[in-house]
């Protein structure tokens, strides 16, 4: 008899899991439900097809029903929808949406891939406004449809994260006014605050209305359109609302028919099998375990899914390979910048409990002196002593996906700060430097933790300024463009001489514009006997993250 | 007493040796002996310098004599050339070049920093030509007066390694017609001779004439220009000659110094100590273990240089940090490609008595829906059994450094062909796919060593052909332009019904454009009870490899 798999959702892991089972077994029945009707469409491309970026939603479909079952021998039901799923008859209840008819099937294996729905949060006159959120092709759809039929002028967006500032991005190259909505402080939430403000200026510059750090309390209607009441007692007017606050894993047939669900999704072993050993689940849906905490998370992100329905098929068909965690490695463009982060930001390994240690550098992506440079603020945290790495996150208009990936790999083969000083990365002009940031990053963290050199971050700064001696080691030109208030200006290149000017009783912040004059000064007076730190970053991390009591008199150019 | 340290050589690993020395030590007494005029200057830039690419040499020089002085308080000597050491005395006899005196110094650590020398080959009538070759800055600026004096309209390379390549292009931009001689089969050394033949396309569609296997017997002369003899007959005009073969480890004075030196450079320790333990020497002149072959081999590149320099310094201070060897990983920008390599290539590997297994895929930079994906031929080479890697080649117009990089840091963690499949990779469409070409390869090469797929590479095939069944999966219209001459066309989603018309009894050889069409239908064809290969990287390798004997009738479009 032919092992009979049903597999529930069309897109990336279900489909994965789909193909890879046919590659495995010729003679396997497999099925594939899904609710929509598209498969194996690019999800992941949706916000770039509604600005535009992707110039026909065509594009998106990958396969089509007919072209899979032709090259795969698939059964693809679009328009089902898993209504049931009963372990001990493995059996699923269908609900066919084009007939309306409801019918059953039987399973040996069932792989669950339903992915996550958008959350709708319960605010009062939601239903006011269509609640428009940016997650399938019929969603695009009609965004499009609802701002070309009401010819909208003014959109929000509420909620910062990867499909908001996507959307952002998108509906101001439709033309529309923008504004964005974020509860929490920053937008990114995988980045720092500090990291974030970069973000928030690039959004504001091309003309973002960012509002962070408020609630939408209540929508009012308000003739067409729809006043957006915010817990800061701001009032926000739109023609058009997309909702992105987030995503929740389409758990609750799995919860029904019993099977083990977590605090953020389906339970799984390493093999994505679920407390049913028949049943798997895979992608948005589940939970796996985070690498760095070791936690159980979910992670809605294509890659990951791509490999759990692989797994899952080859663990079928007899060929176990465990799935190894996530590190949470993730990427998004915003306007001309890149930001990507690999393990966790600062913040968030501090409310796990980690005391980590954390470097700053603002490398340039390739040789200064080969033409288009551009920095790239890089942050590396990791373990105090062992120096293994926990996270790191950069920003910039290029080359930060690729040292955000090759952190990424250095993260899963558990390695250190120390490894980072070392590691060889292909250097020719165009492409890096013989320092790669990455090494740099290393540079300075192993110098923290053999303890060549203190380092002070911005937001402890103002703490010190008041009882610290501050020396500025820059140029007076740089100086004079913009400082720490209570700061003393001595250039590097007369510290040497002026160490007799200073006080040696007092504590000194030393700090350049990058960091790396302010290490050199605080080696010069370290070794004449002074305490020292040299701030860390510099004041361009002090400019960047709006750190604003410590800038005067004038902000210089970043 | 200060520490008094001498470091020979005033660019990539002197320089790092020496602001790092002073950085750990405020007292030593840090002398820089250079023989030429201009200190840590930017090597790598100079052929960019050529062609204009970087407008002025001036910004090539990262740092002058006196900035250096003022900031490390290093004692910097130019044209000051280092005659003899005397590791008894611990005295080093120095030529000003400027005055043309000589003198000594005492060392308590001398750091040798010489670098390597361009190779000049022994050709009968190399006189005649003035000896041009591109590494520093004086050799530059020599190239660009001698092209402008003397009108030059022609200029032959000889020599297709990393300078030959920047050369041509950078010369090609002046306008000059450029023609290249190269002894071996292909240019780019670290590649295969099939992924080179995709820059020898390149360099061909920029008008760069292209002349493999060729030595250069003689240089004739001819009125103001020269007449280049090539082995094979053929005679090349040049109004100007640069001479790029390579270059070799400057170790004379070291060897004279009794110094112990290995096959292609100076040897040292883990710490960078020679022979001599108060003798330093790194970069270009020494010798490093490679981290695959764990032989002793040269490398000559600045991150190497830079980072061995620091090692130097931490060493003389209390911070051992031992230096790990090199993977080799390097880049380079051919027009609009990018080459890049991490370990070796698997004709390396071959010669080196290593039996690799390879896969080679061509999938896009990123997402294809997003606009402007661009196909990268990666190959990939790993050990049977353990899937270890053991090196990755990859060319293509964008995403190939950052895949290069990522495959370092993997060679670097030991990791093998199964932990590709796994691992995690920022994901957003404009940057990669879900399935990253760095898990697309891992996919390909887990399947093969897990007994999913055999393959047969485009060098193997033609032997193949005779007495195998040939299967084009492709559609007609791609069969029709062009495909392996005995091939039966059979488009994939036809296999399942046409298998009653093959004959079992011979194997079967399937292929499609890239390798995936023809993995399917391996997998249909093997179920069926078949003897099945599929061809690695498909017709596309056949394409870009330049199989001619297997290509039938015409080639289509790459």
């Amino acid at each position: 008899m032919p092992l009979s798999i049903i597999i529930v959702g069309g897109v990336a892991g279900g489909m994965s899991a789909a193909t890879r089972a046919r590659r495995l077994d010729e003679n396997a029945s497999i099925t594939v439900l899904e609710r929509g009707s598209f498969v194996s469409y690019a999800n992941c491309g949706v916000p770039y097809a509604l600005g535009g970026v992707i110039d026909s939603d065509k594009n998106l479909v990958l396969q089509t029903e007919a072209s899979l079952e032709a090259r795969f021998n698939i059964d693809i039901r679009l328009l089902s929808e898993l209504v049931e799923v009963d372990p001990q008859t493995r059996r699923v209840n269908i609900h066919d949406l084009e007939s309306d008819n409801f019918y059953k099937m039987s399973y040996d294996k069932l792989i669950l891939a339903q992915g996550a729905q958008s959350v709708i949060p319960a605010i009062p006159g939601m239903g006011l406004a269509p609640i428009l959120t940016l997650q399938t092709i019929p969603d695009l759809q009609k965004i499009r449809e609802f701002i070309s039929n009401n010819s909208c002028k003014r959109a929000a967006i509420i909620g910062g994260g990867f499909i908001g500032l996507e959307a952002a991005e998108n509906i101001r190259k439709l033309g529309l006014d923008v504004s964005m909505v974020e509860s929490s402080s920053h937008v990114f939430p995988p980045f720092d605050d500090d990291l974030a403000s970069i973000i928030h200026r690039e959004l504001e510059s091309h003309q973002v209305h960012l509002l962070t750090n408020q609630k939408v309390t209540e929508i009012l209607e308000d003739r067409s359109s729809v006043k957006i009441q915010l817990s800061g007692g701001e009032t926000l007017s739109a023609d058009v609302v997309i909702v992105a606050v987030g995503v929740r894993a389409r758990a609750q047939i799995a919860e029904t028919a019993g099977l083990r669900v977590g605090r953020s999704g389906v339970t799984v072993n390493l093999f994505m099998q679920t407390s049913d050993p028949d049943i798997y689940a895979v992608g948005d849906m589940v939970e796996v375990e985070n690498r760095i905490s070791h936690q159980a998370t979910s992670l809605a992100l294509g890659g990951p899914a791509n490999r759990q329905g692989r797994i899952a098929a080859d663990h079928i068909f007899g060929n176990p390979t465990p799935y190894r965690g996530n590190v949470g490695t993730c990427v998004c463009q915003i306007f001309n910048l890149t930001a990507a982060t690999t393990g966790f930001s600062v913040q968030r390994l501090e409310n796990l409990g980690f005391r980590p240690l954390w470097v700053t550098v603002h490398p340039p992506d390739h040789a200064s002196y080969y033409p288009s440079a551009s920095p790239i603020t890089l942050r590396v945290a990791f373990e105090p002593g062992t120096g293994r790495l926990l996270g790191a996150q950069a920003v910039g208009e290029k080359g930060v996906d690729k040292r955000i990936d090759v952190l990424s790999i250095a993260l899963q083969a558990n390695m250190s700060i120390f490894d980072l000083e070392h590691v060889e990365l292909g250097y020719a002009p165009p492409y890096g430097s013989a320092k790669d940031p990455i090494n740099m990053a290393g540079f300075v963290g192993s110098n923290l933790l053999r303890g060549l050199v203190e380092i002070v971050h911005p937001k402890a700064a103002s703490h010190l300024t008041a009882s610290w001696q501050v020396i500025d080691v820059r140029s007076p030109d740089e100086f004079s463009r913009g400082h720490i208030p209570c700061a003393r200006n001595i250039p590097l290149d007369q510290v040497r001489q002026n160490i007799q000017h200073l006080r040696k009783e007092c504590p000194v912040l030393v700090y350049c514009w990058v960091g790396y004059r302010g290490y050199i000064a605080y080696r010069i007076l370290r070794q004449a006997g002074f305490k020292v730190a040299n701030l860390d970053g510099g004041f361009k991390s002090i400019v960047q993250g709006g750190f604003a009591d410590l800038i005067s008199p004038v902000i210089p150019e970043a």
